[in-house]
């Protein structure tokens, strides 16, 4: 199908794609609380009938945890196979109070739809879906199609990955597309050349059996909140450099054309700084802004809590501490390997008079990376430039689908990550919201990629 | 009254006497939640009803914030003024879920009153007030008494401490006696030679609009949770020291006699770890367990929260992380030039890059030091003796009474520090209780101890 008749398409149907989107949306798909596990189950079989609608041939994939929605359609013979990725399950919601609109009750502001999962990653999958949905209408979808829709991505993808050996035939293909990346130029989807690897820990102390008077123990007994605090602080030394031994075994250096190419990623310090509250000081000195998203590794607290932190004061030894980690990881570290460490490396300052727990998860994916020469990232480049009249920027993002780097590696497809949400959409935060037009140009790209194949 | 007469009474009267105490205890009155306002207020006039009922004159003393309830007794001229002090307000009661019983639905069980406050410190002090009823039913009440039980003491007494100058003239006394105390042998009270002063900030980085993704920004922006724990790691060094400049300067050293006082308390490292879940490896190396809870400063983290806590992981870099922080001084610590200390260490490990802010309320009460051949100490001393059948454990205490030194210094009186709850007591923790046998304690030795004056 010509890029006119798309556009076209897309005018006269929007309202009902957008309209669809919101009862996506609508669904409640958290998949890291264990409480709304029938909420995925739901949100899953209302993706299956939809797929079904819309022409493909769907079904739910059991997995040992959560199904992967699954769709296919035959194609011609000679045609290159593609396979599409998306999730269908989205982040917590808390801090709830912090929210402008309701999560789950979508509702549009300035070109922007607001809720949890429209930008992460309901959005940018159904305008793929929509555009599908375009070609086969047309009697234009020619290339072969096999969707995988998981609900495990914002929890390490365990079922999906699991399965992989033994789906591989099912898998197969020359390309595997998804749109769960950034871009920086509104209204021109980017192309991403690498993600990083995620790997998570908790951390807990405690062994006392209450929390106590701190007049009566302070300095007596180890104060759990303290002492997670001196191991959180061992991590990194004054320059933000990780101090676990190990930790940058294996990390690729940044070549001189690498480095210029990411630098090229249109966002000053000034406007991060005016979009987010502070200005990007994190990380490694010695690398730029850029540098330090994309291809350098890092570790951060995601989460610590102990004792009192209500209204006015407690005088309190907390009993426990916990502390939930992630590091993001670049090639070629081995996930596997640095998880170790760092659990080795805690284990090695934890105090002697508390007692430690730590729950480690397996870890999943390695870091990925592209090359921007290869055949379907140049086709991909050009119809971005064609859909959206500028060439995309690609950059090495500092986000993580721990998956996908399995899948290329199962599927041996060359991936095309697309980049459709920004910095400015609230991915993971309160008020996630996506825009529009970004939508449409998921769906153009989307449409015109797979008739030019 | 003769230490016979004052058992049998007791004896006879027991039953409604706690039924009373029941009635006190079920106030939650919890003074350093703002919620808990009017609570507070409902309490101290069913104290100021129950005062006068027993024959005293008691009113509300309004003060800037809570009111502290007054009661008075002439007495006879040449007889020593006694002024007596409690409080009526109790700490917050979460975590709720490890309560056994409900807080403020007081249960008795093996000998022991369940419930917020019944040991800190309606019960401590109900005991006292009923044994002046009795004193006062036998016509045998013959020295003059004020008592004083506040609102405030669990949050720094700020309406009380800022009366004390006005209320000089109403407050001059011979002898201050409280019951606010630890004794460390069961069926014992013990007496209190020491308070430590207590003060507290509030520390809060933020700066960040949201929540933010982890990995579009891990390694970009400096980590609010991280950031915070590094700052609290500053403040002390591996062998436990408080690194804070000036924070040691004034601090008495301990005498060969202190010494071989402070350690005769009857607690081993192997029993406190028993009751506690730990060993008692906190506080500075060099110190014995008894010199660093009653004779060596300490700081603590009392709260520490930021980002995600619940199930499962959220990959985020959390928008602010706070804590709550208390120290324990000792004489003849400043405690105002403590915390300026403290503010101005924490301000100079504060990481550029995001907002910091703190909250540090004014500091009030010095610790207490009080000599052992004092003569009101040697009669108390003496009177335990009588009612219990040992000598008491004479201590330097951990906890802190911020407001005792200040009365100490406007009254001119001697403090006789009693000793009525004991570790097991689960002082500001969940399912706190106390021994019905130290309100006992508490009955014999104020209805003797003031017969004898």
């Amino acid at each position: 199908m010509e890029i006119a008749a798309i556009k076209d398409n897309y005018s006269r149907e929007k309202e009902r794609f957008i309209r669809e989107l919101h009862d996506y949306v609508r669904l409640d798909s958290i998949s890291t609380d264990p409480a709304y596990e029938i909420n995925c189950r739901n949100c899953a079989e209302w993706l299956v009938r939809h797929l079904n609608s819309i022409g493909l041939h769907s079904e739910l994939w059991e997995t040992n945890s959560k199904p992967v929605v699954s769709a296919h359609w035959k194609g011609q013979k000679g045609k290159p196979h593609v396979l599409i990725y998306g999730h269908y399950d989205v982040q917590p919601v808390v801090p709830l109070e912090e929210w402008k609109t309701k999560p789950f009750e979508p509702a549009i502001d300035s070109g922007r739809l607001y809720g949890r999962g429209s930008a992460d990653n309901k959005g940018p999958t159904f305008s793929i879906v929509k555009a599908i949905e375009t070609l086969i209408r047309a009697g234009e979808l020619t290339c072969p199609l096999t969707l995988i829709v998981e609900g495990e991505e914002e929890c390490g993808s365990e079922g999906l990955t699991e399965k992989l050996p033994v789906w591989q035939e099912r898998l197969k293909a020359d390309i595997l597309l998804l749109a769960d990346c950034s871009t920086y130029v509104e209204g021109v989807p980017g192309l991403t050349l690498g993600l990083r690897a995620v790997v998570g820990l908790e951390v807990r102390l405690g062994g006392i059996k209450n929390d106590l008077h701190s007049g009566m123990h302070g300095g007596v007994v180890k104060n759990p909140a303290t002492e997670l605090c001196r191991m959180v602080a061992s991590l990194h030394d004054a320059q933000g450099r990780v101090l676990v031994p190990g930790f940058y075994d294996g990390v690729r250096e940044i070549t001189p054309d690498i480095r210029r190419e990411a630098n090229k990623v249109p966002c000053t310090e000034k406007q991060y700084e005016k979009m987010i509250g502070v200005p990007p000081l994190g990380g490694e000195a010695g690398f730029s802004m850029n540098e330090r998203r994309g291809l350098r590794p890092c570790i951060d607290v995601n989460g610590i809590h102990s004792g009192y932190g209500g209204p006015g004061g407690k005088t309190i030894i907390p009993a426990h501490a916990i502390a939930k980690l992630t590091a993001r990881l670049v090639p070629d570290q081995e996930p596997g390997k640095v998880l170790a460490g760092i659990e080795q490396y805690l284990r090695s300052k934890a105090p002697t008079g508390l007692n430690l727990e730590m729950i480690v998860p397996e870890a999943s994916g390695k870091a990925l990376c592209v090359s921007p020469t290869l055949a379907p990232i140049a086709k991909a480049a050009a119809v971005i430039e064609e859909c959206a009249g500028h060439r995309p920027v690609m950059a090495w993002e500092g986000g993580s689908i721990p998956v996908v780097s399995e899948l290329v590696a199962v599927t041996g497809a060359v991936p095309v990550l697309l980049g459709l949400f920004m910095d400015q959409d609230n991915l993971h935060a309160p008020n996630e919201s996506f825009l529009l037009e970004h939508f449409r140009q998921g769906y153009l790209f989307t449409a015109r990629f797979l008739s030019t194949l």
